[in-house]
């Protein structure tokens, strides 16, 4: 009963067999060897278009390094208070920004709107006193497991070209997002305004690998100097290379992905029929949040599932009374139906006789 | 009619007498002056303890430098989400900590309550994945020209302590809150939790310069460093100096301060009386926040009247309609009461007939 | 004919087997899963003493991330000018403490003394106007090949205790020393005065595994914060457990070593024999540094030769004279002796006949 | 017999009387009054061109923020090893710019020509892996007392704009280089191809006011931004912009650095006719560097004058013995012959008969 996180899974056995299959021979270190070149022309496929990638081993070393190479240290970044980048990365791209600013944007769900963008633009009106507006920041999939349509990115990216700012995309879920829309890479992205996305592989089923990918050259020119200062240049890079090669290979990212959102469909189908329990947010990704009793909340723990209560006001959707908690189920690419069921058993049992 | 900002005056006569009084012969530079003594002297004896002081000439240094010597760099600092350093200083506390964070914290008027604390400092549990609690900030006289009572302050304090966090104060009008209270200094800092103090004089009549004031000694071990490397130790320290010891003798600080909260109590009453207009937030120093309808702040300011609309939410105790605008009109130790008469004469009239 | 460097080499069969056999299941996630856990006990096994440990999984990383938990942004570490920290790593030192400043130390093949220390220590006369002395790198074996001994490493310890510094040892090349000197662990570092070293097992037969291993605990207290914030909390941290672990299972870590050492020697002995050719540094562990004709280097690389000409004064013991060359041959676990046969016996026939 | 630094001078009475001419009524703040405004426009008039300047309050903050705008955080710097930026500002360069690297060069007397230049820029060969060249910083006059002629200075200009490199020229005592060299305020430094001057006035009779005068408007354009987060905006700017008025005003700047230099050069005189003392630098500027006898130093101290022993290798000019100490005398616009004899005449005593 482990829904903690998408990073408690192992790496899936293709990957795995990658990494062997590239252990032969000596080739360049520091990324110039052959399988991070082929990863990064098959995520030009994908994408179909031109990009410059670079490949690092964490999400938080994605986004924050993306962010440094897109905002002077004078600038801001707008994004949704509760974003990854916000909460979760210990001031990782204050760091690589030197010192850049958050602004934090409100709106339901994890997402914002361009009239949320337009509002807390409209504060900036003290020229040098105030750091810059210099880009804004979305996470696809959100933070609680929603999604942005590629329309809503597109209105998000016209109103950033507008003002002049960059748009980047923490993709760590962005295989989650493709499977459940739909839509193309290219839709959710560059056609929709997207300067950088981080494209994540570690939480889908990689050892640990993220992609930096870049749709405008500009901001890229120079990126590689940003990334070895920080010390994400990886000395035998081929294990990245390798990895994403598998990852990408045959739809492999996709499938994982659309696995992983059917067991949260199938978990949220079985937590929100329970009376006791409310579902948050939307369940269109591999997470599933929900409000819960805390005796109930406290049962289940007791009994041996894995999963967390989530701190911060939630989604916005759903009122959480002085006795709820707010919890978190996350799905994977290894989550079993029967976990699910073991799970959701157990909760309707609890609910109905906590002691 | 002049209400744009206390910076705007120029430098109190005696203040000017003693930079001029202080220039004969040579003395010891970047700090290591009679004067610069003297005034740190003079600190303590005002202060009623032993104090470490460094003069500084802007009070975005004394802010962002204080609070460097306060949090590591993957700290955060609670401060008001109107705080000037959140708002107004450019990223200049991320650059000084090295990338700590500024986590707002919502209160009306621009004060923060232990409760508020508490439920932010909820949110921090997820250990290295969150930068750690390590301050609190706080401004006084606030953004809105409202003051914390000893008592609040030294409940904010208490918390701090509790936590194991520092309290930072915002002093850039501190002599407004002394003069309005009646507290002594000592009851409204240390003697209340507050462990370092950005002691402004500038705004209040000085030229520039700001006094950092530790309460406890060991943040300011080895501040000497973090001051140089910011550019902020002035060579020729005298004129510092000698500006604080003439801000400090015979009280003619809390004499200048009287006279521009008096200013702001008078300017608030005459616009408080005016149907069309409702002061924003309790007048306590010498700022006066009033909403008024756009069609009249703008045949005030083509009038040749000059004060700022304020962005923002403003400070959550008066309704600011579509058709109205949050301004700011501040007072200073050379505010006369005629122009307080002439801008409220001035705004009665238009408000009847603003064609 | 691959010596370019030890990082073109892939992974140790036997480090590729422990990262597929711990891939079952799932485990907690950034470094508090059970394979991280056992590596940290077997490198305080090995080191015969209590230590703090974190894996990352770059050498830049770990060094970097080392220095900032021991110096404060405007403290200095003193370090050989010709350190890797100073020469390859693009400002990680800087960006990671802040700003601080790595001062040269000059020296034979890339050792410091203590009176070289001191030397440069005296420098630091002028307070706050300069940066604070507050640590000392060596590296060992260094980046000419060379080796500090036990008693010439404890001497700079001592200094550094003598004057309240920190000491550093970038170990990338750790187990090489250790092989080829026949001191313990132990008496290399803690016993002679090393705070933390940065244990590196990449160059040595990992995919990518570093520890940063603490003897003193003051400073390893927040450095979670401060890898996380760099991005450096690899989420499925057992890989870099597992890796760690076979990496020392059985004296892996030596053997592997000593075959990288006892290729560098076979190597030097064939090259030094080459009157064309002199060997420009003592070859104590896995790297030959030889000086050459240009025109020699540039028949060896035509003929598919495969290592790297050096920038930089060199060792200081052998003269490099106008048309010559220094270039650096670095032997991995891989290395074969035929490899080595073949490129000394194409270096002896292209120094007498190249053309 | 005052001969510390440049620093322990007061402000010259021209200047001070223009302070307190321009304290009458409000002017807006931040930089934004007409006496900022004329000070640009008499230093555009100065060089003859368009510039864009910014007053600061002090020389490190010049210094840092003008290379801060030059160079990406991943940049390096070439620069004297003995250059202020280098040994005296804490690190303020690296704080600035986020982590840039100073790369000392050697020269002697503080001066660097195209060929060291040359000889440092070839050690960067590594890509990535080495922080990025980026600019090179001169001072003029230089640390030790010396000159760079308008050739020379081309020369370094030529070399950079061959690279695609920047240059910065520290102008802390830039006065004293123009009344020394006759040489035009352009000549030395747009039209050598300097890109960013720090403009002194400090020691050289203000009360403290630096501006940093951008040649190429490219690299000024955000410039405030970066002014403003280092806490250097100055909020009534007034009184910077009247110093730099009243310092430019009838030549007045240049009235007392030929003061400043005629007495360096009278104090050479004399110092340098004692046979216990060497002259270790030409005297060009305002400081006399000298070799003398530790005891003969120390006699001097305990005679009374203020001056100060110089850590380092000096000049590289003259043999510093064992027994010997470098020493330096600053002169002032406030030096007065009758100092420069009591101070000769004791040392000629004092050489004769220590005791």
């Amino acid at each position: 009963m482990e829904f903690a996180s998408d990073n408690t899974s192992g790496v899936h056995p293709r990957i795995l067999d990658a990494i062997g299959a590239c252990n032969d021979g000596t080739v360049a270190s520091y990324g110039a060897d052959p399988f991070s070149a082929s990863a990064a022309a098959r995520l030009a496929e994908l994408f179909e278009t031109e990009v410059q990638v670079r490949l690092v081993a964490t999400g938080t070393a994605a986004n924050a390094l993306a962010l440094s190479a897109l905002v002077p240290p004078y600038g801001t970044v707008f994004c949704h208070g509760d974003a990854h980048i916000n909460t979760d990365e210990c001031g990782a791209p204050e760091l690589f920004t030197g010192g850049a600013k958050l602004t934090p944007v409100a709106g339901r769900a994890a997402k914002i709107t361009p009239e949320a963008l337009e509002a807390a633009h409209a504060t900036f009106i003290r020229g040098f006193h105030q750091q810059l507006p210099a880009a804004v920041a979305i996470t696809q999939a959100t933070e609680f497991g929603t999604l942005y349509t590629a329309e809503q990115i597109a209105a998000i990216g016209a109103w950033c070209r507008g003002k002049g700012l960059r748009l980047h995309m923490d993709g760590a879920r962005f295989a989650n997002a493709v499977a459940a829309l739909g839509a193309s890479p290219a839709e959710l992205t560059w056609k929709a305004g997207v300067d950088v996305l981080s494209f994540g592989a570690t939480k889908n089923g990689a050892m640990g690998v993220e992609a930096v990918v870049f749709f405008d050259p500009k901001p890229a020119e120079r990126f590689a100097f940003l990334v070895k200062r920080a010390g994400h240049v990886i000395s035998k890079g081929r294990y990245l290379g390798a990895q994403m090669v598998a990852y990408l290979e045959g739809g492999l990212w996709l499938e994982t992905a659309r696995h992983a959102n059917s067991m949260a469909t199938r978990l949220a189908g079985r937590l929100g029929a329970i009376p006791a329990i409310r579902l948050a947010a939307p369940v269109e990704a591999n997470a599933v949040f929900a409000v819960m009793p805390r005796s109930l909340h406290e049962a289940l723990l007791a009994a041996g599932a894995h999963y967390y209560d989530w701190p911060g006001d939630g989604p916005g959707l759903a009122v959480i009374g002085s006795g709820d908690v707010l919890v978190r189920f996350v799905c994977s690419f290894l989550t079993r139906p029967d976990e699910i069921d073991r799970i959701a058993t157990l909760a309707e049992r609890l609910s109905e006789d906590p002691s």
